[in-house]
């Protein structure tokens, strides 16, 4: 075989494979994105293998085919949770340092939004999973260092004063977290929306203080 | 039978009704004290009425005479478990404004120790279960209230912008709350919880900074 013909070979084995996968991927994404569906509707405590293939109309040994086993199913039904965020974060990365304060309101709107809460708090039932088994949960801690990332670059445009950079970006998020949680475990009323709003608000100004004035709106 | 005949009635029949109820109440007491012990142990999720009366060495039959059922058992050792901190919050409200930072670090580092874990799982847990349940947990987001209005006490001795004192409040506690559950669902380690405390530090800078010139340290 010529150098030639081997990388003919080579690619033809490429694409046939790409198509055998890009097939299989298909099928496999589009019982992600169900069995995705399936957990948010019934919240993580209540979730089951079982209970997951009967809501699809699927076999347990065709969930088994496409996910090998109950662990990578739910593995890949965190990740694909996880990523619904991410295009929001991308939007926050092109954000001018005067619209911090708008883009952080609206950032709460749409995540405090009533739709949003199935998300919200299969996400806080996965961080008390993590609690109590931290390694089998480690990827769900690091998955925040991007939000975290995502807010120290904001910061850094706005020249917040840098050896706090860190800190800063931490406190956005955790603080976020942590009145999204006391509004779902409160009575989900439109005022206890607006009272974890302001204070994250309060947040965001106390922040905003601290850039340099030429940098503020 | 005379009005003082029957005061006198009365009065002995309170005592020893509270005489009984006294040695009621302390047996009560012990239970409840060990009951709240093995829900830390084993945390909310794990928790079961016959798992408690097992470890307790006594018979269901026992607690139902002191507790009447397993919803006022989870009731009563929630209601233990809140109490628990209340001390620290008297601490609190004693506080001099300039001595705002070093009190809040050191409630961070008694409430971030390693003992103290348990109980703060079991609370993230309880804030999961009344995330599905708003109405049968609303006496957890009750009891926030208390820790709100302690802080507040504190920002109003420091002369804290008064139109944003309910919002910074509120931004303490559940900042703090959130920074715990990071550190709770990492991997636990001096070095997490050492980024967590930056960030709750950090927070207290930005509030220390709001307070009137004179009243800084």
């Amino acid at each position: 075989m010529t150098e030639d013909q081997f990388k003919d070979e080579l690619q033809s084995a490429g694409s046939v494979a790409t198509k055998k996968s890009a097939h299989f991927n298909q099928a496999k994404s589009r019982l992600l994105e169900a069995a995705t569906e399936y957990l948010l509707s019934v919240g993580l405590a209540n979730w089951s293998y079982r209970g997951c293939s009967r809501a699809l109309g699927v076999s347990s040994n065709t969930l088994n085919y496409y996910f090998k086993s109950k662990d990578f199913l739910l593995a890949e039904i965190l990740e694909s949770m996880r990523r619904r965020d991410l295009p929001l974060l991308d939007t926050f990365k092109e954000v001018e340092t005067d619209q911090f304060m708008e883009l952080a309101l609206a950032f709460w709107d749409v995540m405090s939004d009533v739709k949003q809460f199935p998300l919200g708090m299969a996400q806080f039932e996965l961080y008390t999973l993590a609690m109590r088994d931290p390694d089998k949960y480690s990827t769900v801690m690091e998955s925040e260092q991007l939000w975290i990332d995502g807010i120290k670059s904001i910061l850094e445009k706005a020249n917040y004063p840098e050896d706090e950079l860190a800190s800063a970006s931490r406190l956005v998020i955790w603080t976020y977290r942590g009145l999204y949680l006391s509004l779902l475990a409160s009575d989900h009323t439109q005022a206890s929306n607006d009272r974890a709003r302001s204070a994250f608000k309060e947040l965001i100004r106390l922040l905003v203080a601290q850039f340099p004035k030429t940098k503020r709106a």
